[in-house]
């Protein structure tokens, strides 16, 4: 079967992708049950998050969703620790969450065998719960987010951070408060989108010519700064870094200049200080800034903004920070006539060990 | 009391401390009876390393020490979920090791504070055992590494990555074994500096003009990919991004082309396989590419060849592995004529929050 053609545009099914999120985070709500029943299995120790590229950008929020709300310490543990080392370490009162939109990864699916074997309860979160991942692991949530066809992932994303927020949301007792929260976040979206699309597309064209930026955030925020910097990174072939606010001034600040923009994420929560300070450090270096989040308007002097609406609670504001950076990298990548549904070297199912 | 004349010279305080690094091993051998005491007090639960910068790129390689050598499960802990949310993690099981060369950093001495109130036992891990930090931990182990006084880290790095290996080490029983091996390690380093400071010179030129580059490492070595990033980052103003050798395949392998070089860390253990697939990708996608780390040769044709001695045991290999970096970059920075001694917008001390 062949697309239509006007899917068959640089780019279409990307931009279709970011718009149908709404609904994909709609059709997540759907599989709640899901949540309240996994989450009745979850050990009160250790969480092991493990995945590889967007999803395991996701697991950097998972480690402030299950902090936050369920008071449980979740890392992003070494796959090859377990893997390639086998390392033996004491898995019995841990619980793994594997990512992986796919549920193909080969490394993951091995680590959740071995860890499964060590004892650990371990749940696959996966857009494919008929994936062999689904099939090793003790439990599966679904994503829902529907069949994602272009390369660069957005809605498996979004519906990744939405996973962890409820799971974690229904250990801490506060299932109904995120599910809620999820609900605003979706008619936030459904709402903005088409202006945060003709934002992100009149401030594009002049980083056609841009090379290298760097994404900061902290927090859970950190998670969108990594997305961020991976989707331009695929889709615009821009060497974008992830950066905690912090760790620019532990050197790399050392390598901005006015040829280096800087993407801020700046939230309203406790961290945003810590933000908008790193973003004065990265106007005094004569960078461009780009300010976004939330609370894009704290920082001072950027030379572009593309804020995105305030979240029902602040945790899951990286839920509408990521799409203004989705939207960006796709505006940026039409104009560098590249095109994001198919960049080079990549393909959907990402099966490198 | 102003340097002499030869010391003044841009990146001889950098080339000096480089140079230094085995007789600064050596010092941290002297105080290996602190390392046995310490080790004692460790609990048998989490170890939660916190950092920032250089001393955060070893923590990744603290994960694969305490892992391998003591069976236990460390992690880079987020600072700001304890300092600036204030989320109600339990320590009561957890060791905590703060890693600061200068014993300052201010979220690092916060999250100590905090974990030791709810029941930690506190490690300062520092090149300053009078500092905030020594003061506030429960126990300290000094780097010995003697004053640094470039701003980009070299003796302190591997100095920290010892006393990781050395601590793990004194907690699994592998005490001597560890200890023997770091002595090999700065005999080695002795022998072929010299050689190794010629070759990086003579392919440092081409770089001057690279404005990007990956560095790809997995295992212990991503921590080595990390570290050697950061000093492109610091000293050469190079946009150099760390991967893990599998996460360059989750997307970033799309921004790659001829004028993006990769630098690869390939190490005689269960990843080198990997490693030697991903440096393969990196030359189909058009790529220059440096092949480093002990087991260089094993990755084919790779344009540049950065080889490192063999390590005494294959968990040491990152202890002479950044060393062909950190070289690199002096070199690549004085061809750009730039001071490696003195990054532009970085102090030695960095109090950012």
């Amino acid at each position: 079967m062949s697309l239509p053609e006007t899917l068959a545009e640089p780019g279409a099914q990307f931009l279709a992708e970011i718009r149908e999120q709404p609904a994909a985070l709609r059709r997540l709500l759907e599989q709640r049950g899901q949540f309240v029943d996994v989450a009745a299995r979850v050990r009160p120790g250790l969480v092991r998050m493990v995945a590889h590229g967007s999803s395991d950008n996701a697991a950097s929020y998972g480690v402030y969703a299950f902090g936050l709300l369920a008071g449980q310490t979740a890392l992003r543990d070494s796959i090859s620790l377990t893997v390639y080392y086998g390392a033996r370490l004491d898995f019995a009162s841990s619980t793994v969450i594997a990512l992986s939109q796919s549920g193909r990864t080969p490394d993951v699916l091995e680590y959740v065998l071995r860890a499964k074997r060590a004892g650990a309860f371990t749940i696959a979160v996966t857009n494919n719960p008929k994936s062999a991942l689904a099939d090793a692991a003790d439990a599966v949530l679904p994503l829902a987010a529907g069949a994602e066809h272009a390369v660069a992932a957005t809605k498996t994303y979004l519906n990744t951070l939405a996973a962890l927020a409820l799971l974690a949301g229904e250990l801490g007792g506060r299932g109904d408060e995120v599910a809620a929260g999820l609900e605003g976040v979706a008619t936030a979206l459904d709402r903005e989108l088409p202006l945060l699309e003709r934002a992100a597309a009149s401030i594009a064209v002049p980083f056609a010519s841009v090379g290298r930026m760097f994404a900061i955030g902290r927090g859970p925020e950190f998670a969108t700064a990594r997305e961020i910097a991976l989707k331009l990174l695929e889709t615009c072939q821009i060497a974008a870094e992830p950066l905690t606010a912090t760790d620019l001034a532990h050197g790399p600040v050392a390598a901005l200049d006015s040829l280096f923009p800087v993407w801020a994420v700046a939230t309203d929560d406790e961290t945003l200080p810590v933000v908008v300070e790193a973003a004065a450090r990265v106007r005094a270096a004569g960078a461009t800034l780009i300010a976004s989040g939330p609370a894009a308007e704290a920082i001072a002097d950027a030379q572009y903004y593309l804020p995105v609406p305030k979240p029902p609670e602040p945790l899951l504001a990286p839920l509408l920070s990521v799409v203004a950076g989705q939207l960006f990298a796709g505006a940026v990548a039409r104009a560098k006539g590249l095109d994001p549904d198919r960049p080079r070297g990549l393909s959907k199912v990402t099966l490198a060990r």
